[in-house]
């Protein structure tokens, strides 16, 4: 086989590279690396991090020493993201045609703006927590939350991926999200809008769809699926850009393997959304939907196994 | 930017600082620290890999260091998880309200306790794996089992878990299970009570309530769930520590999708609950039980994509 | 504790040494690192990393140095493939029973194939990413195909997969389909014959089994089952090796929570499968199919929450 | 060995703990650790790499990143250098007698005045890197002497160890003296004075006595040892605290192997001092010194090697 | 350059390969490998640790975990020494002519031994740190000897090595001693004898040869040589095996410098030798030896430097 | 203390920017970084590895997998010396006075200069063994040469410096010979011309200048120095470019703490110079050169320590 990777191997190696470099229509020496994944998902723990130092940071740590943490990550977090933020921006740039532009400050002021949102970002997410505490009566305190509930860490990386989708970042908040989708199955896309007091219990295979409007204190349960009825509308066109996906009032309880679809259809307020219930058109305020399933039994005499 | 980072950053890093010593109510200096995720999972990762060396270890262990290998892993996992469980143990002492308390000897006994079960956990997973290789015909061995199905590590980490839940070791339990709910998409509560001889294919989705009781030898698919009506009593009252989730007798085999609600659902043995199937009240054994669905085709004319 | 981890652990070390030399059937001193999982790994990694450099490569790369990227990494590729190929090999020979046997020369051979079959893997996968890009309204780049869509790296890692399963490497292909399972929630066993042009948005829970067939230009969402009836033949016997999964034609759409069972149902082309659908028979070609669901609406009067 | 290493190791280690923590004398929990060579090697490091960015750093520092990098390192030093400081003052006082005692403030008063002081050594640094490039013929530039020439890594540590030696901080300027000892074999005891400009070329096997005064643009050449008669004064005291090595006034040059011992001995100005010359009384300015050797040719006719 | 590194480079990596396999002459696979130096580096790192843990180590160990540290470490050194022992001695088993060898039990008991002698080597190491602490009037406590006298490194990898010498293990011993030597200046051949209370200051440039045998409460400086007059004895044969370097007896101090030569001389006890003393042949007891130097003072009348 | 990390460190960091920034006269955003010390020590560590793999490399290194472990070696030294050597060029250029300048290209073949040159120097390195294995008479074998004997590692990387010396590369081969001299105590200038079959023993302390050329087979012992007069001719120019230091001719020996000064100087071949030697005109080829020293002996009568 020697002969052969030192013989064959290199031609094999000029195709791959023709392939990559082809398709990525790349012209600079550095343009090819928009920003690869590894390197958002280091910024993004260390975000998680501070906003829950001990239970998501690499090493204990203590109250002490907290504030040179906290003032140590935030220096990192704001000189790597706005890197990665500027690499993105000029990426889009130089295959875009944009007449004046200003990468640099953009990604600057980007970056300065979501760790400016950071602590409110915190009181938001202690409003998450403690939904979770009050709906789940399997857990036993605050710190179960955060060290042991996948919906936190999937609706953190949301509230910071959300913030960067407001601010027109394009690509990382997507990478973000699918960071979180990866670890907890709950897959959101930065671009819905969810207020305080979220709470998801269980949380795989969980869809939340770009325009969705999700208001307070909302619970659902795994397999709950937020959708839009086609990417495409009725005469065969992508729907980019329109509201295709519900909206969820404050208070709404969506029950597991929920399916509710389309953007216009709203679930008002206090309304409970039965286990695997399919939901098409607007339920009303108060409102209690379940789907009625039709089961049968069957005396199972041969079963030898 | 570097102004701002000078100038501004610190008072952000101060409001975070607040917010986070403020919510965590901690008084000590050590104290904030329950137990990091990032420690449990270690100590979760040895565990497997004693269980499965050479699969789940970081390196290959030969035959021959295999001795020296155990003894060395079972020494770290003894003094690691105990520093955790004292850890746990001495956090909700605090901030609970324990008249005469002794975290340290708790905590090396049910570290000591875990450990003394090891063999015998060993020895159910064997079990598990059988019937894994009896229930899927696409696999060819009982290496590719420990290998490559994601419920061998779901299983193995539900009956460590489990033997702590037992001890009654606060959150490090829960943080086992989410552990592996993350990495497998099974979500298996560490207080759930589950016969030798389980095997679940595909898994993802899976969810299995705190207080079921699994038989021997029960097999189930993915996006099954074995859960509760609602986290409410008819009071409004939280379910807290009563039953809440359906047994299963030994030999039932759950298809995928199936959803069995209420904590006295019985599910009797040998029973089939076919893919789908809503359940909310129990089986007798030997039963059959499946969805019917009413399915509309219609050709699609129209169709250009 | 000191006296019990000296006096007793290495006893209880000795019993798990036992039951896993013994449950192992190992007799060589190296026999038992058939291969383990991280190792597998981590050449999985390299391959993706030489398919998608930048995006999913550890370290950023320029192009000045995609060739040698390339190059170096193709070779280290080949090197570590081979020997976990052997060495699964020979693991399966000296517990099977094979006459004349010549596992290096068939793992050199069959880790060659791989190499000189990843230029057209790249190709295919670029269909793949055209798909997602038409098929998500939300999508705004090739590169956030790459970057952020789950079903990249599973379709990636199954055409590897696949192609290792093709050449009979036993263990190998299913450790790597796992391994995107885990990651991303979609569960493709490396049997499976997949077109180019498949898209899969969101993808958790997705599962196709081992003798699917599946045409060009196929969409799926989320929870989709392509499964088998049983695990058993009418006589109770194993299907193993059977066509038990359905085929799916070219320009179907299968959207989220469908089920479709046994090896003779067959997808015809440039049919819609509606939402949670469950089909167990054959579809002609052109056909739009959905399942009816009977939904209730009550007033939830006395909801207090 | 495996029954050894059970039964018979662990009385060992119980002998070797006794014998360590007997001869450390600590009473408390924490106390062992005064401060690890390995922690105070990593401060020097971080404190040499923030005074030659790009030379002495781990990774490269461009001009942009230079400012993020510098105050980025000095917030870790001026942390990790506190805690240091304050571990080895707090072990000096528990073991010492002090009446009151502020070891936190010391510290951090301590680690503050050398952070305020490092611009200045960098000022003198740079001078002493313009006596190299004046004095060794071989040298080309600038960069050379920072990139390659040893005594600048030990008069820079010295530099820095000096400064906390006169701020009264134990065993540390030491652990750091030792760290450029041993990799440069040039031993300066950090009480030392030494002036600006000074040189040493090739330097292993210079000894530079703690009691020392060192004028203005000194060199020096490897092998040089300036001394103290004797550990002993007269009546066999210990000759702790007094002056006990010669004074080197400016402009002296003292060529390879020389030895100047006393405490009285002064080398005056603008003297030249030839290599291996034996000195034990002071030299006036101005004065060229050398030894007189005797030496035997003979012809060696019977070598046969 | 791609091209040629594509072209040429196999070429001259397959003379290279010659080259090396050609000159060590080994047989069998994995022979080639003696023992790396990193490998043996990392044992003593491990052994020193041991003796001084808190100072060496790595990490910082509380008192706490002592007795676990050094258990485990005991375990680790135990296995690893006693792997790369049996290793170099089956190279030499393998090219050299051994009737019956029984490496690995020779090889477990070495180890065995070597670890059983490590309390009685600390023993004999305090009464090294003993002297420094008389001998040096800058030392100002026990803990600053450890952390920052490089003899103190130097000796301990020297009765640790010299044990392994004793018990025939070949190449190791000398590995551990050229450590020590790159580390901290001083050359000691692992066969020297070494009594208790051996103190050496600044230490650079020392040698001290294999047929040495110094007594209880030596002093020596930096740069003094117990050396052979000539490795060739009047025949021109090596002087392989015989007595060839000097004695020393007990309380004998040596000043830098100093060269004393020749298997037959003896420094009898209580005596002093000064600086740069050439000595060939035996001294007596309580005698102080010093050279004479002729020293010649030249005004420098036009030094323009 | 928080309070002055926030407010006085960031302008204490704004000083030591100018200053580096200044002195360091860099005007281009990459320039600082000449090569960092680091970037070529790991080089250098490569290109030892692949001269003694097994000894020098990180792991150990099979015959099976030598052939691969050189290729890959040599493909990773390749690209980065090339990097390195351009780097140094370009800053040399940019700061100098170049008209037609060529770096990229004059780096690349450079870089191949030495790789085509590393089989001819490890067959010149296998003579300096033999040497060795010659001239020690503890010495045992060839093994103990390569793993434990200072010089070794000292001259090898010489032959590799010198290479690039006679290329023209600027400062790495001076950074290559320091990282040598750290380690081994033995300085070289890499201008210095060393036939083969060169041995020193012991080392630390041997220094030779940037102009001598030693003949074959010569051996010398630690301390001796090869230097100049001054570095100033006598109307005090540097001696920059001219030859400086002495001849050494084949089979010379050369006795520890011997020095040998002046670029006229020829030591003839045969030729034996004894310890302490002090040398600075010719030496006739078969003498035999020693020097005489006064030793006075004097009963220490009051020794009481």
């Amino acid at each position: 086989m020697k002969e052969w990777i030192n013989s064959e191997l290199p031609a094999i190696a000029d195709q791959l590279e023709q392939k990559i470099v082809g398709t990525y229509h790349i012209e600079t020496d550095e343009g090819l690396n928009v920003a690869g994944r590894n390197d958002i998902y280091r910024v993004l723990d260390d975000i998680l991090a501070v906003l829950f130092p001990g239970a998501y940071s690499r090493e204990s740590v203590g109250n002490k020493d907290m504030n040179f943490y906290i003032n140590d990550m935030l220096r990192h977090i704001c000189k790597d993201l706005t890197l990665h933020i500027k690499d993105v921006l000029t990426y889009h740039c130089a295959t875009g045609n944009c007449e004046v532009c200003n990468c640099e400050e953009t990604a600057n002021s980007a970056s300065m703006e979501l760790i400016k949102s950071l602590p409110q970002i915190r009181d938001i997410l202690m409003k998450d927590i403690e939904s979770g505490l009050k709906g789940d009566p399997a857990c036993q305190s605050f710190h179960e939350i955060i060290l042991s509930y996948p919906y936190i860490e999937a609706v953190a990386t949301h509230r910071v991926a959300h913030k960067l989708y407001q601010l027109n970042v394009p690509v990382i908040p997507r990478i973000m999200a699918e960071r979180a989708h990866s670890k907890t199955g709950i897959d959101i896309h930065p671009g819905a809008n969810i207020g305080a007091g979220f709470f998801i219990d269980h949380g795989t295979g969980v869809v939340i769809g770009e325009t969705c409007n999700i208001g307070k204190n909302v619970t659902m349960y795994h397999g709950v699926t937020l959708g839009a009825f086609s990417p495409y509308d009725r005469e065969g066109n992508k729907f980019k850009g329109k509201k295709r996906h519900p909206d969820i009032e404050d208070n709404v309880i969506i029950y597991s393997g929920a399916v509710i679809l389309g953007g216009e259809t709203v679930i008002g307020k206090n309304s409970v959304i039965g286990g695997n219930a399919w939901i098409t058109r607007s339920v009303p305020a108060n409102t209690l939907v379940y789907s009625k399933f039709e089961t049968i039994y069957k005396e199972d005499s041969g079963s030898e196994r």
